[in-house]
This record gives structure tokens, C-alpha cells and sequence, in this order.
């Protein structure tokens, strides 16, 4: 008899938890912790070596302040911005993160129906708990990209991208921080293992072993800027390249034709001892200089966060681990609310500025805390 | 039958705490606490989102240091001076606070007499728990301010201004920096509501319903620069703008003709990730450039506090928290209390640095922290 | 029947605690703690306000770093050095307090023969427990200064000066930094009060009355630079000015004819949120250029601090609290032992360093620390 | 009847600890507390004075952060490098501490098995508590240098140069920043004493008689850099000059003939507040100027402060209290598993950071933290 992930560290059977007391993204957290297994917490939640950089990207924020303009008439408020050319409500996006399955029962797809309610872009990762067509058919008609971990047997990463394609996924966001897995403590420690039949999109000879020096499929040693043409062929979908914290690889990817530029360190989950995103995007903005879009994630918790990062620069944020506890707290209505409590303090915050939609934001609102 | 802010959040009934222990405004915190309602004690205490400003302003005062003068003649000090003209006895102000009733039966009429004993400014709130005119009733001869949120139905706003003028109210000081409410996460959880009849200076339609999506009258979501001169029409009374941070702002508040400009974050209360009021000061007295006055609220709790302020360019500070507490602590007297500590420590302040009054201080008593 | 000092503050009547596991300075604060009357405790650990700048003053020291020099001959150690041409065994002096009464039934006198016996210099407080004279007879052949609070009764200065050259002392170290007390929460809160016959050099109408309004006789609080030729006038004596700040009122004293200006915040008991004396030293050194001798106390107990202090520029370095807490656990052993460790670790400091003798120490052996 | 060194401070005796779930050096540390006599951890653990720079040294790293490049071809990693012309497997050694003996039964020995089957460097400390030739004995043919404390018997120098070069060590080690003991508090409270017959190396009248006063024959308190060209005479050893801080010293060191020079704060165990050795590294490559090889030890815990250093420009760095921690949970096992954790974690932060070899590190892969 297979074990399946949800046998080895079920997703939450509790009722789920009310949710009028809820008022940050960050009161999923306690909750989420006593709900899922300490296994995927410790997944979920932990980052890589001394996890200094998962703790310094959520403290990066505070380096910012923010200059707000009074008497500016806010009455009209507007956060909808584009991504590659397509509408969301709001300049926020759900990250790619694994196994959305130890969280809820629905894994993905539920996240999916959450953010089409809410008009916002879900990134779907290749190692989902749900195959890229489930997720899709979920919520067939809203925008959603495809994250993509190249794997050691090409032909395998070519299938996932025309499959994407084929399902309506409008992008491809490449990650390009993982040539191999960052050294992650307690992971280690836990022995953590989602069996072989955890990632739907992938075939059983492709999962991720778990072991140190087992790392085999998953991760692309290999992998350089000239395979980036080879990926591009493989469907008509843009190209988003995720993971990129300086400005000379920010202008490598401007010149291989990327069409976002993604700053990230994959949640404090790669190499740690590198820079909280906001505090290289003044670099990446200018080497990027609006030949690509450029986002970013890493640490947003709150509405303020938000304006820092577009003032800053950043077309859009994105976040994972929020969306992943308001799931193990409530599915996909734990979704919808944190959503709804993002939009609320964006609102909030864009109007305590003086600006009325995200392209009022400049360099001028934002500067270095004192 | 109505329910009351009293009935609601009653003050406390208990009798006021012993004086003769309490040597510095902090002191006043703790049995506040004990003896307020705990959304009272909420309300009053709590700021914005994760309250970033609100720690911040109170740390703010550590990042500067004083120099002091030896061996000059402190013998004679005068701790007095004016506020657009009319005289006060020392450059300390209180500043506006919502609800006095919540601290003491006599509300804001408390803190009056108080204030006028000690021949100090006070500004009351167009929220306050007691009318425009019970509060002047209540010390009839001595300076004060009128605080205006400009309404959404204009002619209430007129009709305030106007009432304050005819009670002898001084200036009118229109906050500029509410265009919605912050977002205040402890006051979200706990749904607090002071009821409809809690504002006695406005009718029932006006007031604030607390619902995140229902804060319509109070808030001046469409209020610009251009209605200044509407404002001023209202009444001969000069102009204070309350609520400004940046350069930018005091350069327009100054062009609109202001009286003065008072630096504030409305203690935390609104946006958060904003400046602490004392680190953008020098900024604000080049912008304003002398023409006109420069105040600012934000963490005053000591005698330093204050020359460091006013050494690096305010008129005069205020605050309003501590009064607050005192006031709940032991109503007028403990007013009182917190006014005569608040002297003696600037006294003791001015002699140490070699000043004898406020206009001795100059930007070589201050420096930034080692 | 008179209440004295030593019935309402006694000192600690237990047998001398045992000194062989005592090897820092910090050892006797604990042990001191317990022995001293709660009172005295609080009056001598205590500082102003917030005690901002009592911490910061201990915290300076790790903003600077020694840089030692490596394979120099340093077998031939010499700490000795002259302070206004008179030879001390070491460039560290016990700095004038209050009431030593209070620790040791001996007081001042304690301190003095500990202070004879190592070849330090002791300077003694105009408040101290035991008169000039008797200090004086404790110890009779050692170098000795005088502390001089100046009175408002100036007959009582012309005396205490007059008595003190007469006893031997051979300088007066002059506070100007105390025109009136700093506000000390602690006292005021315990209402310290140590009695009329306290102060064995004072008649009884000049004593401190510890309330807020009525600190009458010891304040200076007209005292000018004009007054130093008076005082000047009054003895042979040399002039050290302790308790200067800034270079501006550096310059001033070196005009006046200091013969030494002694860099000081009174221990963080006057003005708080003023520099740590080590942060304006660099500032100091250039104002005085050479002209005065240069002094400085304010958190120093360790080896390495006095090597920061003298690389920096400083001629000698003061401490008080150490010896105070090192009377209150074994009396002049006691104080014995404070010096001989801190002679021990200043040995061992220079040797590390690369220096010989005090006058080695130059500004390339200290950097700001990174 | 003599008393041993493990007879005073017995080695643990209990089983190893299971090696499975430490997975990184600092996993060591609580067992190795727990099984060390309680004055051998205070030997180990411990730095002089208040430790901080013991502390800083830790902290230090996260000062830096690394810049990662992606989309590199890293398939191919290695980590090999060359120390004085010799081939190490990483760029990893172990730095001489003394007395092994308390950690593990065959002390020193043990450690060099593991640090032969890994092919990495180990340093051997004068103050070993096995011989010079037991060590080399153990381990033949792997690399090894002997670490020289110049002892004020001359002959005795000579003896232990003649003997490390016989036994097959390949360079000298020069300790140059013990001219004395650093002041250890802990050391100092309990009187730790290791015993006549501790150190195999020396004949009992040369030993640290472990008093303030007594510290004789150990330290180099007479040694100057006109004593190098007779340390070299005594072998055909190349020297290297352990414990520079300064580039002042680094110049000299370079002048006189020194084939590399090594960074460090002994562990912060001499004078304490100097820099932690990566804050120095840069002015220490600039003043070396490629003419010798640079090394560095200091707080170096985890792969990331590996290529922290390296990046800076040190050839290698060496750590020793966590393969002390090993020895004490596992004997060689335990230092076998952590060569073999920090190896992995090197790889790791290599191939995360785009570089396949310590050659491939540049000063633009780190920059210091914003």
C-alpha cells in the first residue's frame, strides 16, 4: 500500500478556525502552527542555515519609512495594476510554495479559488500537491503562471511547460535560486520525506529524495543563462526569472530577453546570509532600467510593506508562507480573508499617503529609516 | 433607553491614587492601566499596525543628545512664552485626545481647569466627551485651541468653528492627516464603539461607526489643499495645520498662509512607517523658513525631551497620553500633577544646560547620539 | 536626641566578604548591593532621569576598539605618571562621592589609607562624611584634592578652600556641573533625606534638604566663569574645572587658566541624555590643545577602558562607584582590592597592546569599533 | 603520587553521543558542555575580560552578506586548495587549542586521525597534552604545522622547532600575541590549575603556573621582531605569524620574512575589544599585498562565514573550539562528523553563491550588510 502525503502529515481536520478576530496576516500564524503537522510547520516555516535572512527579510521593512502627503484628495481609490499585460485587482500576487496539500485537503486548487475571487495571480509550483490541470480547472478562467524547477531530465521540464501552456497558464517564472537545496537545519534533523507520490505534476523517478547528498532532480547544478533560449522555445509564454539578488544578473536577464525580473531569496530558504530584497532593489531597478518588470517578495506581511516596495520601485509583491497558514486555518476562506485584510491595509495605507492608486507612488515616498 | 460611552467604557469610580509618589509622567501609566476599562486603555494606548511608530516616537528622543553650557547664571529662569501671540507659562501644550470621558466623569472640563490653573494651552478635540462650550465654561478665562476634522457634511465643520470661536476658543488647529483611520489591529479585535451619543459636539448622523468599511463622516477622504481658504472663511481665527511630515508640506502649508505648522505622526495612530516628529524637524524649520510656527507632538514624556525639541527648532511640544493617564488616575489633580512635574523637570532641564528660557536654546545645545 | 547619618543609613555591620574570588570590579556590586542600606544603595547606583546616560556611559566603552601592536618588547612596564607634576603610581584616581559614611564606618578615611597604600590619588567630596581634616590625618603623606562645591554662602567656599590647603590637599577640583541637582526619580521617590549632620565639613544650615523646591545651599546655581578668579584667589592651590561637556566650554576653562579641565557627566547624575565623556573626548583633546591637563571619569572598571581612554588623549581616568561598592563589602581592603585589580588588568592591557607606560599610548592604538 | 592532568579534569567517560541529528557545529556545543568537567568548559569556552570581544568574533559575520550569481554551472565543484604549497582538501584547518587531553582520552591524537581521513590541516599546539611525536605518529602522513608559544628558556624554542620539523610538522606557527595571559575572569575565580605534567611537550619547570603573578615561562613577554631570524635559524620550516590584528603589523610581518600571516584574536581570549578578525581583513590584504599568504580564525561556525572570508581574501581559516566540542561528544567520530558538515555546507554555500572553487570567490560576492 503507497503511503501518500496526506497520510504522513495530514492537513488540519478541525473545523476551521473564525475568522472575525483575524485582522493581519499574521494572526494565521499561531493558529496555523497548533493546526498542521510539526513536520509541515517546520517545512512551511523554516528557513536555511541560522535562518538569518528569514529573520532579516521580515525586519528589512522597518529600514524604510514612509513620507506621506496630506490634503491629497484620495476620494477615488484604484489598486489595480497589470502584470505582462494582464489585469489584477491589486499589486500583490500568491507566490509558488510546495505541497499546499499539508495545509488543506483541496491544496492548491483551493488557494486558486481564493485568488480568482479575489482577482489576483496565483504562481502554481511544479511541486504542488495538485497536478497544474486540477489547479487550473479549479478556477478555470482567472490568471495564474507556472513556476518551473528545471529538472536533470529536460524532457521532463519541457512537458510541464507545454502542459502549463496547454492549461492556460499565462507565464513561465523560472527559478533560478536553487541549484541545489539550501542547507535547512531542522529539515535535516526531521528527516522530513513527502514520499514519492507528493508532487502530482512530477513522475516517481523525479521526486526530491531528502537526503543531503540526494538532492538529484530537483535541483538544477547545471543550468546557465544559455538554457534559458532552449526553455523559451518550448511554449509562446513569457519568461519571468525568480530568485535574481544583484544587479549584474539583473542585467543578464534583461539582456536574455527575460520579461520579469523577480527579487527574491526564495523566502530565507537558499542561501542564507544574503540581502532582504528591499534592500537591493534600488540596484535592480536601476539595472533594469524598465526593460523588464520587476517584482519582488520576501518578508511582506502588511499594507505599509506594500507601498515601501512599489515606492521603491517593484511593479508588484508577492508572499507565500500567509497564504499557505491562512489555508491550514480556514482553506480556501482563510485565503479570501487574508486577501481581503491585504487589499484593506493597502487601502488604508495608499490613502494615510496621499496616493490613489499604484502608479502615484514614487521614489519621493519612501526613504531610509532614521 | 441609551446607551452611553459611560455605560459603556464608565470611568473609573475608585479614589484617585496617592501623588506623592508619582515623580515623572510614566508613573501615571501603570494604575492607569489598572484602572481604565480595558478598551478604554485600548483605545487610548494602542497605534497602528504593528505600532512601529508609536515605539519609535518614544525611542526617537534617544538618538539625540544635549550639550550643556557650565558656569553660565541660571539664577533667574523663565520658562514662559507665546503661542501665536498669546502667552503661556511654560512651551508645553496639551495636546488633543478623543474622549476624555472614558478617564473621568468631567472629561475634558477636567483637564481644562487643570490646565488653565497651570497657564497652559490646551486643545480640545471635535471628539471630545464634553462640548465645545462646557469645556470653555470650565475655565473661562485661559487660552485654548479648537482640533476641527473637517466633516463630510460642510456645514457641520462651519458650525464647529464657528461655536469655538464664539466660546473664545483662540485658533483653530484642522487635523490634515485623517483622511480614513489607520488601521488600528487591537481596536479592529475588539469592535470598540463608543456609541452614538459619545461625541457631544456632534449629532447623532455624524459620528464614527468603527466598522472597517463604515468610517464615513469623520474622515476628510477628499479634503485639499484648496479648502483651506473655505476653512478660514469660516472664522477670523488663525490657522494651525496638525498632522504634517514632510518638507514638502510645511513648504504648502506655509504657501496656503498657516499659522503654524505642528509636526506629528498623530501619535502612531495613523500611518505607520512614518518619521518619529523629532527626526524630521530640522527639515520642517528650513522648509517653513520662519514664517510661521513650528510645533510638534510625538513620545514628549520628560523635561530633555522637550529642550532637545526646542533646541532643534519648535515653538512649543505638546502631548496627550500622559495627561490621559493622569487624568485616570486622580481626574484634576493628577492634571495638575503631570503639568507641575512636567515644569520642574524642565526647569531643572534649562539650569543644567545653562539656559534661562526657552529662546536661549539654540541647535549647539543638541547633537545626534554617539 | 540628633539623628545621625549612620542611624538612618547604617553602613554594613557583617564581616568583610572574602576577597579571593573577587577578580573585576563588577564583583562588589552584588555583594554591595546586599550590604548597603536600601536607601544608600539607591543613592549611589542611582542617576537622573531616565538614567539614559548612566547606561550609556558604562555601553560607550564597547564603541571603540584597541588595536595592539604584536612582538614588542614590553617586560619593562612602568604605569606611573604625574597628575599637575605630582608622580602617581597609576593613571587612575578615585574620583570624589558623596557620604562614603554610608559604606564604611570610616568613610573617607577608609578610602584614603587604601588610596595612600596603592599610591593613587584620592579626591575628596566637599560631602563627605568625614572633614578635611580627618581625611587628612587618615593618610597624611599621599596626594590628595579637594572637591569644592562652591556655596551660595561664598564665606563657606573661602573656607572650605582655605582648609583644605591648610590640610595638605594639593589641588581644587571645582564642580560646575551642578548649578542645581539633576531630577532623580529614585530619590525623589524615596524622599533620601541623610540628616543636618551629614556632612562633616558643613555647618548645618547648609545642608541639602532633598526636597524638589528647596535645594538651597549646595546648587551654584549663579556661579559664572566670572567667579574662578575669586576662587582662584582664595588658595594657592591649582584649579581642575570637573564636569565639562563640550569643547566650547573646554576652550572656556583653558581661558579662565584651568590648569585642568576633567571631562565628566557627573556619573549620570545631573543632566541626562548628554554625551558619555569617552564620545567628546577626541573634541575635548583639540579644544584644550595641551594647554590643560585632561582628565575624564564616566563608566570606566575595566583595563581596557582606561587603554581606550588614555590612547584617546586623556592624562588620567576617574572612577567613584567601584570604590564606593569595594568599602561597602570589606572597608579598605576592600578598596585595596578594587585598585590592585585594576592595576593587574592595566598591566595586562598595555602588555597586550604594545605599550610600556602610559605615554606609549598614542591614537593608532584605538579605532571606532566596526 | 603525581596528579594528572586527567585526574584534576577527567575526560568524559560516558558513551558517544549519536552523530545522526547534529547537522551543524554548534550542535556540539550543549552535549560537550554537559559531558566536560565544568573547569574544562570554562577553559574552552571561555575569553578574557567582559568577552566581548568573544562575542563580537561570533557576531561578526553577520556584518557581510554574500552575493549570490546564478545560473551557474556548478556541477563540478572543488573545494581543494593549497597551504604553503601543500594540497588541503577545503580551506578549512584545525587551530591549535591546548590541552585535548580534557576532551578525549588520546587528545590530540584523536583529532589528528580526523583531520588525516579528511585531508585537512591540523595545527598542534606547544601546550598539547600529547607529545609532538605522538601526534605525528598517529596520523603520519597527513599535513600538520606545530603552533610556538616562545618560551623564556631559549633552548627550549629551540628544542620544540628542532623536534616539530624531525616528526615530519611543515611549518611553524608562531604565536606572537601572547606576550602575557589575557585576563580571564572565570579562569581567575576558579583557580584552574591543569598540573605540572599537563603539557607534554614541556618539562615540568616550564609549565603556566596558572597565577596572576606567575605566569612565566609561557609567555613572550620579552619577544620582539628582531627574535624572528633566530626562531627561523632553528629549522627549514616556513613561518607563519599567528595573531595580527593590524596592517601596521601585517607590514612587518611581511618585512620580516613571514610566509603568511594569520588573523586572529585568540579566540578572544587575550585583550579583549580588539576586532573581530573579518572586520580587519580588508586593511590585511591591502597591507600584505599578495607577498604572503593570509589566513583567519574567529567565530568561523558555518559554511556561509567560509565564504565570507574568503571572499574578503583570506586563503583559509581555521576554527578550533567547535573540533574540541566534537572530540568531547565523539572522540574522532565527533571531529570526523564535523569536517564532514562543514565540508558539505561549503559546497552548499559555493554552489548557491555560482562558484565552483575557492578561486572563484571575488570581493564582489560580499559586501557589507545594509
Amino acid at each position: 500500500m503507497t503511503e501518500t502525503l496526506e497520510s504522513r502529515y495530514p492537513p488540519p481536520t478541525d473545523p476551521p478556525i473564525p475568522l472575525d478576530r483575524i485582522v493581519r496576516l499574521a494572526d494565521f500564524e499561531g493558529p496555523a502552527r497548533e493546526r498542521l503537522h510539526p513536520a509541515a510547520w517546520a517545512y512551511y516555516s523554516g528557513g536555511s542555515w541560522d535562518e538569518h535572512t528569514l529573520r532579516d527579510s521580515l525586519a528589512s521593512w522597518a529600514r524604510y519609512r514612509l513620507r506621506p502627503q496630506v490634503l491629497v484628495d484620495v476620494e477615488q481609490q484604484d489598486l489595480q495594476t497589470t502584470l505582462l499585460g494582464r489585469q489584477v485587482s491589486m499589486p500583490v500576487g500568491i507566490a509558488p510554495a510546495a505541497l499546499h496539500g499539508m495545509a488543506d485537503p483541496a491544496g492548491e486548487c483551493a488557494t486558486a479559488r481564493a485568488a480568482a475571487a479575489a482577482g489576483v495571480l496565483q504562481v502554481v509550483s511544479t511541486v504542488a500537491s495538485r497536478s497544474i490541470e486540477e489547479v487550473a480547472a479549479a478556477a478555470p478562467d482567472s490568471l495564474r503562471w507556472f513556476q518551473l524547477y528545471v529538472q536533470r531530465d529536460r524532457s521532463l521540464s519541457r512537458d510541464l511547460v507545454q502542459r502549463a501552456e496547454a492549461a492556460g497558464y499565462e507565464a513561465i517564472a523560472l527559478t533560478v535560486d536553487l541549484p541545489v537545496l539550501g542547507y535547512r537545519d531542522d529539515i535535516l534533523r526531521l528527516d522530513f520525506d513527502p514520499g514519492k507520490d507528493a508532487y502530482a505534476n512530477l513522475p516517481r523517478r523525479a521526486v526530491w529524495e531528502g537526503e543531503i547528498d540526494e538532492v538529484l532532480d530537483l535541483r538544477s547544478v547545471g543550468l546557465t543563462w544559455d538554457h534559458l533560449g532552449e526553455i523559451r522555445s518550448r511554449s509562446s509564454l513569457p519568461l519571468v526569472l525568480k530568485g535574481i539578488l544583484t544587479a549584474e544578473d539583473a542585467r543578464l536577464a534583461v539582456e536574455h530577453g527575460a520579461d520579469a525580473v523577480w527579487v527574491s531569496n526564495h523566502g530565507g530558504r537558499q542561501l542564507d546570509r544574503v540581502a532582504a530584497p528591499i534592500d537591493v532593489l534600488g540596484e535592480m531597478v536601476d539595472a533594469v532600467d524598465g526593460k523588464a518588470e520587476l517584482y519582488l517578495d520576501g518578508g511582506i506581511r502588511r499594507g505599509p510593506d506594500v507601498a515601501i516596495a512599489l515606492a521603491m520601485g517593484a511593479r508588484a509583491v508577492f508572499t507565500a508562507r500567509p497564504f499557505i497558514y491562512a489555508l491550514a486555518c480556514a482553506g480556501e476562506a482563510g485565503v479570501a480573508r487574508a486577501l481581503a485584510i491585504l487589499r484593506e491595509e493597502i487601502e488604508r495605507t495608499f490613502a494615510l499617503l496621499g496616493v490613489r492608486a499604484p502608479a502615484d507612488l514614487t521614489r519621493g515616498h519612501v526613504e531610509p529609516a532614521g
